[in-house]
């Protein structure tokens, strides 16, 4: 069945109250998919089912924020705040930055202190660093204690943890001073002691990280999850395998969207508003309009060389698109390798050497490709001046495109900011000039 | 210390032999620090340290495959099919995949009768499926066990499984019947059945399916690990968390190289030849260059208009750019879209009407801003010819950029073959005709 005729299905079934019916219909699915559903249910609806789920509070930290919301609103006082103390407390701090200052006022005393505290904690880290992504649902031990000890503490943490597969062992100070896996643990003999099976030398990262560098931490250590301590070397946090997993795919949406000369767009491009759609766009369309006069320009000033011979016109937008597309393909390798980490600034030098050969080789097979075109369309001097010209194109387009994302990131851009477009544009206006300058030395005035 | 310096540093004890130094040196590095360190070390003296390490099998798995392959050359035999015993069932597959008929032939029948017949199963399934992905080191329950017993074969099985944490219950047939986590069994009294404990309804992948989509199915259901059965419903391995993401990491890269016109290719950047850059690169290149003459062609056609009017010329790079950039937009969307699962084929009728929606919002804009420089430039006509120019062709790219991955997808191509380039290239063509023809009607020729 597709979730809008479950949605129906379900609409239906509320609507008549009839609560065991909508449970049958999603008693099988993962919440992930009840809260895909639920999206599609009129909140006023919606939100009754919900509550009388067993695991609603993982449902709706499955929910959109902006359909939360509007969830929120429909949920009497009591039953919305005994929904959020039950989430997990990372998305309970999501959804709290994006209630209105009135449901705040109304929400927040109904929750236990410990909860409020935790809230206005975690809602205080800025976007998209370490500490607004981690959670502070997770396990501690002693270590002092026994491994009979710790598995007893864990059984009383384990309702409220993310996970209990790492347990953070910490002093009074809430020092991290190891790690011990629950693998560990049970292959362990119940006299051990944490200190001597805990694993103190950690991966970590500051609370203040941005959370793309947590996500290739997760990525290249292969953890489950990974702790988050303050300047002081507290712990205050982790951040689960999942919520890495989901930075990387974002951050990798963002740097694709980039590369194509879209602005960074929050939200599935589905529900994304025609507004939203425009703006994130017009930036750079604008804004190249006015590079591409560059290219105007280049051409005004040779335009007798043209008006003598307008073959020239008929090799303009192949000649200048190649050294475009080769710079796109440049600055494609660049940006992804730096952002993948595979490729940092300091190996840009060495790179660029390898890239004048690899340009050196393109320039030439594409310069054999265009000479024989010329010569058929036109004559040897015009063979020998696109031959020219194109080796020249090519090798400044790549030398372009692999340096551009270098030098935005040295000037505080993301190294993505080097996008298609932008290359393209910039590789035309030179490539205007450089063709048209080799001509007028050819060809008669 | 640099890896550089660090890898000269062991270099030196090694030869020297003096392991207790180089172990001093390693200690406190994780296995992937390792690795990249012994892949700076000549394979002559990398193994003999690599040999001593207690850590060796889980250091060898994270060296990249080709030098995995010559200190395979290095190692003597029995020692390496110790080092190959020990490793991960997915990596060593992997591994034995590479080496060609003689290491093969020296390897298997050192190795025991369970493993090779392991290795032939693992290395048979094509490459980019689950079943290429997978491991077969998982731990299984039976359901008739209790708490008890299920922790007892747990601690048995966990020094060979990747993974404890979900253990899978499965028949004698190898059908699976379940999934119990060993939070669950930690939580749950002795003597509970395992039967009434595990969750039967369970996320699963083919052992055929595609590994983009594995990946998906763990990000999406945040899962430790996947369990991957054949066509009979038998588990025949698991799909880990972290291989999940890389994964994910893997094909947005392989996206991000075509939306830049550059073929898929394997490997970090900085290691990649000159030669694989080459031909990684030039298809597109020449291709484009030949896609690249339709744009002549539509010059060559409207020569007197253009002889009649040379300021058309000026504005030529421009227009035709602005609408290669949109399509570049459009088409950056769809394919990131349709890579992540955002939108789906059916989609794309509903997208289209909103993509025209705001194309005409942005050709709009774009023909305000063009049409006055038109008029500074040149004259009220020309200024005419550029706005209405400029409407059509970034309305025209967008829906190409937009329409493009979905025809690619449906004549069997990977959506991110409609790179920024070629969209470009096939926008520049049409932008040519319509801007010379609008102004070939309102121009004199």
């Amino acid at each position: 069945m597709s979730n809008k005729a479950l949605a129906l299905r379900l609409s239906n079934a509320i609507e008549q109250q009839q609560f065991d019916e909508a449970f049958i219909q999603v008693k099988t699915l993962r919440p992930i998919d009840i809260a895909d559903v639920l999206a599609l249910i009129k909140p006023a609806l919606a939100w009754q089912l919900l509550e009388r789920l067993p695991n609603r509070s993982t449902v709706f930290s499955y929910v959109n924020t902006d359909i939360q919301v509007a969830l929120a609103q429909e949920f009497p006082r009591d039953s919305m705040a005994r929904l959020v103390g039950e989430m997990p407390a990372d998305e309970r701090a999501d959804l709290y930055k994006c209630l209105n200052q009135d449901q705040r006022d109304t929400l927040l005393p109904a929750l236990a202190q410990a909860k409020r505290e935790d809230i206005r904690r975690l809602a205080a880290y800025e976007e998209g660093t370490a500490g607004a992504l981690m959670t502070s649902d997770y396990a501690t031990l002693g270590i002092q204690m026994d491994v009979t000890e710790a598995l007893a503490a864990l059984r009383l943490e384990a309702p409220d943890a993310e996970t209990i597969y790492h347990a953070y062992v910490i002093d009074e100070q809430r020092k991290l001073l190891g790690v011990v896996s629950l693998r560990t643990l049970i292959l362990a003999a119940p006299e051990q002691l944490i200190r001597d099976i805990m694993v103190s030398a950690i991966v970590s990262s500051n609370v203040n990280e941005d959370q793309e560098d947590v996500a290739k931490m997760v990525a290249r250590y292969d953890l489950i999850a990974l702790p988050v301590i303050d300047d002081g070397g507290a712990l205050v946090g982790i951040v689960t395998h999942d919520d890495a997993m989901d930075v990387a795919s974002d951050e990798a949406t963002d740097d694709f969207h980039k590369s194509g000369g879209v602005s960074t767009m929050v939200g599935r491009l589905k529900d994304v508003s025609i507004g939203v759609l425009y703006r994130k766009r017009v930036f750079w369309l604008v804004f190249l309009v006015f590079g591409n006069l560059f290219s105007g320009l280049g051409i005004a000033h040779f335009e007798d060389v043209i008006a003598a011979n307008l073959v020239l016109v008929f090799f303009l937008p192949l000649l200048v698109d190649s050294g475009g597309n080769a710079g796109s393909q440049s600055a494609t390798l660049m940006v992804r390798a730096l952002a993948t980490g595979d490729v940092v600034m300091r190996d840009w030098f060495s790179l660029l050497s390898r890239e004048a050969m690899v340009a050196l080789l393109l320039g030439g097979t594409m310069a054999v490709a265009i000479s024989i075109i010329g010569y058929i369309r036109g004559d040897e001097v015009v063979s020998l001046v696109l031959a020219l010209s194109m080796m020249c194109v090519v090798m400044i387009g790549c030398v372009i495109g692999m340096s551009l994302p270098f030098v935005l990131n040295k000037m505080g851009f993301d190294p993505a900011t080097a996008s298609a477009p932008l290359i393209t544009s910039v590789c035309d206006a030179s490539g205007v000039v450089i063709y048209l300058f080799i001509a007028s030395k050819f060809l008669v005035v």
